[in-house]
């Protein structure tokens, strides 16, 4: 038994459901989980996901996708078919901050995370021994803001990985690169987006003498800390939490909001829509 | 423009959703939400509600249901069709604890709860200048544990209602009065169930030196606080705490739990299976 | 039995504690709670609340100030000595929304909420009739962004309150009525500042796509939305929320988020300091 | 300098934290935190937590226990002085699930749990492998439900330890087992206490049909489950969590119970009386 699944989005119209059930039934599958989503019930955008076993297991995804294109084509659709038997393979970059990486590793050993490890990339030498211990290549790169050594990056990332994340990887990556590789990159801010974007969040929190602090997985894009967010975690904080507390506090949030981010990505069940995402 | 909520479950099986959805669309439908569950991907059960809008407004809850009874035979399933448009009546049962009760007055008020209410009834007087405000009928019905005066609550809500809701009705109602009305009871217990099933909770939880406190709102039956659980609500606590301050902290759990299982419930996004509730 | 509160800031140093419990203890005092912090344990600043009782009742407010008097001097602190029998008195001003201010009567009628409330003030007339059920006397005063009319407001805050609470007020208070009525002030902003400061947050929210939204109490200073924050409230949304729904779940941690702080705030358990607030 | 901690408690009086704080500052010290609580204001019983700073550093934890004694003899207290220097011994208790082990291990590794562990032992041999890799001695002890080999486990923990945790050992300690060692001993429970006590928490959870699960930290003691609630987390579930699901849930929730009560625990925070704590 395979699952697939469909992620489908165009403008709203009457049909959009009964079609695509019909579209499963007629190959044969059993739909496991639908969600649906319109940005407006007149007028607006729509959104599905569709999850299904086909019993037979005859269709590869490129059979069905072939079949489904004219369904796609009658609503003007943007749509993709994937096969969740396929692992995805997820590049990691880190800096010196390593609760991140060290969760990442554990979810995916514990077999939570189901995706290959083409290998964790960093800044700094001293994760070789956590990563090697796992069998996973570790490379490093001793980029740093004067010099951020993004063809090596992209060397390492492009054609091995069907997507990257950031587990507190503090360089910022130049359009140019994100043009480049051309695939999601998901990356942890360890702030409450879009307060406290940049540098140094926690140090801004405790001057605001803030009472709530948080953490933000988004996408990247070209504009520093504004990509379309995926999962916010918070927590309650009071004066008693100085900077250093505050960090402690917040390294739990960025665990829990890139694993979040990272697990519903996986499962294919974020679509990007403007700015914004639907996570179903 | 009417919507229309269909609530739909059988055993799972191979097409469902297609004939659901091919339904809507032959009656000129739009779907605006649909959600669904199966207990397990082969052989479970299975549960869906369909929101839709008929733009024509040709038909009527009746007649929709005539047209839609061949598929839910087709099923064997279990089905209904309702109006949205159709205002639930509730009736509210309260004793002396007022917060719940006025919780649900406000938003009542504010247009949030949509629903009419045929009357407050409460063992305790003292209600009755707060609920003639809002020009709802109120009445006293002096029952207590000797005498529970069941034949009087059920003149006043058999047929004037299509659901209660016991906002800390603190006397038990009979399985008797539960068979003659014959309608979903909705009662907010202040504990987290089920822990501290019965009187006193907030003393049971001091006593048990609990970290947390909870408030389920359930559907009633004839066991005593082990009705379908619909929602919970929790808060941490502390050693500071002693039991007047756990029940105040409670007052805003079991406020928070009931007009969530309410809102929930009016909005036909319940159902109940074997002991549990499906919340869509 | 009295309660007082003492209130105690300074520079830190060694025999602040010893020297305050040394003074209560000489006046036949028990002490009920203590609260410290300091910023730093070396060379930080020091804050201190007490509260104690004194069997006796022979000291009144002042006379035990003017004992502690030296205290403070030596210490070279600021301090207050706060009567908790004495009661304070809140004036509520309210434009449209009416959610917080109906959350306030009910803390108050149920005698969780132990203030004086002179009046209620409203640039929207309908509130007079749910105030006038209370036997709150109700001030209306039109004013509009177009004309504050705040001498009308200063006439009728002046002298018959301790603080006021915006409870949904939507006018700025110029520097100059901050600076007449020379006493504290609690705003509720809906949006969970830093971000989203100023107008119609939620609109922002929703634009950003965030997963997460905020309510926060604060200081009135004389910069927008920036003054000392009390009390954040957060709640977890997703794409399904629009302007409306994040509007609604916004009224809940408005109304925990200002409740919350004015608890906080008769009960003495806030200290102000450069801008930032100590919450014991 | 050197940071000490007094733990006191005794029947609540007039003049304790004066006398208290005079005796730090006799001995030169600064109060650094300093927490109180009673039960009642009127004969209530008393804890306070007391943590000092002796510039000087010329006491030892002894010296200033022996000059403290009349102190406590005067209140008839419970008390004692503990170096915040010294480091606590904490061996780890695990079977097959290795999440919670994990977690310390990485806490313990990256400084936020200052502790020795002594030894990882298991009735599970496949966690050597990451034990070792941390420089950490690992005795495999092959117990069951039919021999729990406890004078082999008190072979390893007499003597050596200060505490032990149960990070998922699935075997009950007896009654002789608990009076031998003599020590606090520390487990997580993957419920949420009292409901769920025993075996198979996630499957009653799943079969009730709650809308929250928990986890709980407590002391052992010989009453299954019963012992004394340190800390407890919790969230929110729905139907769509089979036990598989809620499993996953719960382990986060067990790490975080577990890990937040270890934390208070070797900082010297929690007071345990009768069958509750005190967690300052």
């Amino acid at each position: 038994m395979r699952n697939f699944v469909l992620l489908f989005q165009c403008l709203d119209r009457r049909g959009i459901v009964a079609r695509i059930s019909d579209f499963v039934l007629r190959h044969e599958g059993n739909i496991v989980a639908a969600d649906q989503y319109s940005t407006d019930p007149e007028g607006g955008y729509f959104f599905m996901r569709v999850e299904f076993v086909l019993s037979g297991g005859k269709y590869s995804k490129e059979a069905l996708a072939a079949e489904f294109a004219p369904v796609g084509n009658e609503f003007s659709a943007q749509w993709r078919i994937v096969d969740k038997s396929e692992t995805l393979r997820m590049g990691i970059l880190v800096s010196a901050e390593d609760h991140c990486l060290l969760d990442l590793l554990y979810l995916w050993m514990s077999g939570e995370l189901k995706v290959e490890i083409p290998f964790v990339l960093s800044n700094d030498e001293r994760h070789r021994k956590i990563v090697s211990q796992h069998n996973i290549p570790f490379h490093y790169v001793p980029a740093d803001s004067g010099d951020r050594r993004e063809a090596e990056l992209l060397s390492y990332a492009s054609g091995t990985t069907d997507f990257l994340v950031l587990a507190r990887y503090m360089l910022v990556l130049s359009a140019g690169f994100l043009k480049e590789y051309n695939r999601d990159i998901i990356n942890i801010h360890h702030g409450f987006l879009p307060a406290f974007k940049g540098a140094d969040p926690y140090g801004k929190a405790e001057k605001e003498g803030v009472k709530v602090i948080g953490a933000t997985a988004h996408f990247v894009n070209d504009k520093l800390d504004e990509g379309p967010i995926i999962s916010q975690e918070v927590e309650h904080v009071s004066h008693k939490d100085n900077r250093f507390d505050l960090a402690r506090k917040g390294r739990n949030l960025e665990k829990k909001a890139l694993a979040g981010a990272i697990l519903n990505y996986v499962d294919y069940r974020i679509i990007r829509h403007e700015n914004k995402t639907i996570v179903f």
